[in-house]
């Protein structure tokens, strides 16, 4: 699992919040679309269009996923599901690598 | 040159400088290795193993050479090529976006 074989990486970086959340494209040979991201502490609210499996691959954030009242805390080897087209809200307390999945339903 | 085909894409992030400097490592078929990078606003130091070759595919950075006593500014598009075992210094303005090649020489 530390490695992703036979796939497209899109060069250039996708950049939010100037600079402070960033990731890098990763096509695969079926043409699923996975991101390999970085987020610097911070608090941050994202929109989904797909339905997003998001990974934590190291550091940690606080998650209040739509539907929700609170924040969970994600750290390493946790993964989160946030459904399709909807809102939800991160607070970055350390340096979090993340691996985000976007599924077509 | 948008995107790299037939790569192995490694999942956890390479992290420095409280991840104000991270980036993902790609590697080829015939075993070439590059990194894919975001620098955000600061001042780093780096020392290099391999030779390497740095194209900056966003922003800017201005950057001191070994052999050199001044800064010059490279920017979307410029490359510029660091000896094997030596260090250079950098001071970045901008979130910069940079793919990295390391040479075996």
């Amino acid at each position: 699992m530390g490695e992703f074989k036979n796939v497209t990486a899109v060069k250039k970086a996708n950049v939010y919040f100037d600079g402070k959340v960033t990731s890098r494209t990763i096509i695969f040979e079926d043409g699923e679309r996975k991101t390999l991201g970085i987020m610097l502490p911070g608090d941050y609210e994202f929109g989904t269009g797909d339905k997003e499996v998001m990974e934590i691959l190291g550091g940690a954030m606080d998650v209040k996923l739509p539907g929700s009242d609170k924040f969970d805390t994600y750290k390493e080897g946790d993964t989160f599901i946030v459904p399709a087209n909807s809102k939800f809200s991160l607070i970055v307390k350390e340096v979090a690598d993340y691996c985000c999945s976007y599924i077509k339903e």
